[in-house]
């Protein structure tokens, strides 16, 4: 079965430039994607004169003469920006001619166009940011990454019923191991909507496991697959393990080029720093799910490059692949028939 | 001048074999420092019998009958164990024969029977936990670190204030830039709290940089002496940062370790190897001060090594040396009386 995505050719700091060769490698490696670019077809149709031919019907480029600015105010691009790459882009997922949206744009405007245009799932308040972080079992999927500030107890709830369903689709794993982020792993510990929100796990189906602290993104004392938490508290968290890695790496680069040892221990060493690198390259993680709207959208970081922006495409692919806007829909409805 | 330390000697994973050594070293490196260790004389007295004749009149053993187990509940720790070696040593804090108390003891009760025996300095609404972490400026010091879970803009401004006094006591910098903690550094982010805190923050005689995101804790673009943010995600913040830094050596080591020639590799890159772990070791970061409290308590992480423990009694010392608590008192009297 063929899937369609619809890439926001224009969106991230680089645009064509990282979003074209991105696709073009996708369709390459996946016969069965199909991609449409969208975005100004002047610089688009230049930049695809071999590709267009060599890729016929499985590429195609969608006209959109406007574009949202990285640092635009989400109201304005809503209001201003109606034939936007971004937003064009979306309409193409509402109109059910692509399976997904990929975006490297602004994320505030990217949540705000797709949440207008695409409506949320019924039952669904809110919709939340998912992605995957490294950990010493594998991966950790962990949301809300932003999109909510304040958040109720129900709403953490509802973040961890879809969470599962994009776990079981990405990982293929039958009862992701849930947890809830807190600041200890006591009953008593945490503020009202977090404790709140453990009555309502515990008393669900879903495979919750209790409270974990920060420390269990990347390397908890046991696996958890899917950690649920407020956007507020899940950005910061991202963040700050960002800014670990950056210092890490900094760090061990000033350490390897002090003096004329420590370069011919660079060389030496260079096999297992380079493995060591590309065990923990952000790049492989790009690429975060916007879910609880009725259709995909998939943000990636807009300082991508070629190799993030292709990762960002893949999870598309992957959640196109596996239904999870269907699957969440379905999940939601069963959930509150069981409740009500 | 002399300072005198009271220390939960039975405190921590590891008790006297960990808290009576560290002090000792701490006692052998400044003579001006004098040295209570709190617990039960039988253990201690029986370990310090050559130490208690060199160091004579600088150290001395407290006997406390009881002990405060690392699970237990703060209620219980304040109500039922008044005989505890971490309760002895905060009375000798409040009694004015030690100038700090320090404790790898449980976090709650400690920060219980601090705030029941030293009571609150007037102004400050509630006690906060400040500690420092690693950046590529050199040190980034983030307040409260879980003390508080749910904060108003007014206990964010005053964890400011108090945090001021500390980063200009420990660094002597006499005007540190101090960042609220957001998910974006754009005005409209962020929830009320953190909005309002933002507004007394710019209105003050602070050096108020503006919000700062997670990645600021370790490696933004700014350099940021101190980060303000509620318990909850400060606490979350730095145990995020825990699991990150176990990911990557993890990494590292296993990598190191995986054939013959890997192995080889990592005898030359020893030396920046171990450079490296020396330069992110959390044990030399150990300990976090209470702040906000009549009298200065210094928590060590509860499975703390000896130099970690000696870490946590060194960060006691500058903090009597430059008397934090007075000046944070005086600066609390002159910003309520400039306010009101």
């Amino acid at each position: 079965m063929s899937s369609t995505i619809a890439i926001d050719a224009m969106g991230g700091d680089f645009g064509p430039q990282v979003t074209i060769p991105a696709s073009l490698k996708c369709l390459a490696a996946n016969p069965n994607l199909n991609i449409i670019l969208v975005g100004d077809e002047g610089v688009l149709n230049g930049m695809l004169v071999d590709a267009l031919a060599k890729y016929n019907d499985r590429l195609s480029v969608q006209h959109a003469s406007q574009q949202v600015e990285m640092d635009e105010k989400p109201q304005s691009a809503l209001r201003s920006k109606k034939d936007s790459s971004m937003r064009v882009a979306i309409n193409l997922v509402r109109d059910g001619q692509a399976g997904a949206c990929v975006s490297a744009g602004n994320t505030g405007a990217l949540m705000a166009i797709a949440r207008f245009v695409l409506k949320m799932i019924p039952g669904i308040d809110r919709p939340a940011i998912i992605s995957t972080l490294p950990s010493t079992f594998g991966h950790t999927h962990i949301l809300d990454l932003g999109a909510n500030v304040d958040c109720t107890a129900e709403h953490l709830y509802q973040f961890a019923i879809m969470g599962e369903e994009v776990v079981k689709a990405v990982e293929g794993i039958a009862e992701p191991r849930i947890g809830l982020l807190n600041i200890g792993e006591e009953d008593m510990k945490g503020n009202e909507q977090v404790k709140a929100a453990a009555k309502l796990l515990e008393s669900s189906s879903l495979n919750y496991i209790g409270y974990v602290e920060g420390n269990s993104i990347n390397a908890g004392s046991v696996k958890v697959d899917l950690i649920v938490t407020d956007g507020f508290v899940g950005n910061v968290a991202l963040k700050s393990i960002e800014g670990a890695a950056k210092l890490f790496s900094t760090k061990l680069k000033e350490l390897f080029s002090k003096n004329i040892f420590t370069k011919l221990a660079a060389v030496v060493a260079y096999p297992v720093l380079k493995l060591f690198k590309e065990s923990i390259d952000p790049r492989l993680y790009n690429g975060a799910s916007f879910i609880g709207l009725r259709g995909l959208v998939i943000k990636s970081h807009g300082g991508a490059d070629e190799l993030a922006f292709l990762t960002a495409i893949q999870l598309a692919e992957i959640e196109i692949e596996q239904g999870v806007t269907r699957k969440i829909s379905d999940k939601v409805a069963v959930t509150l028939e069981n409740r009500g």
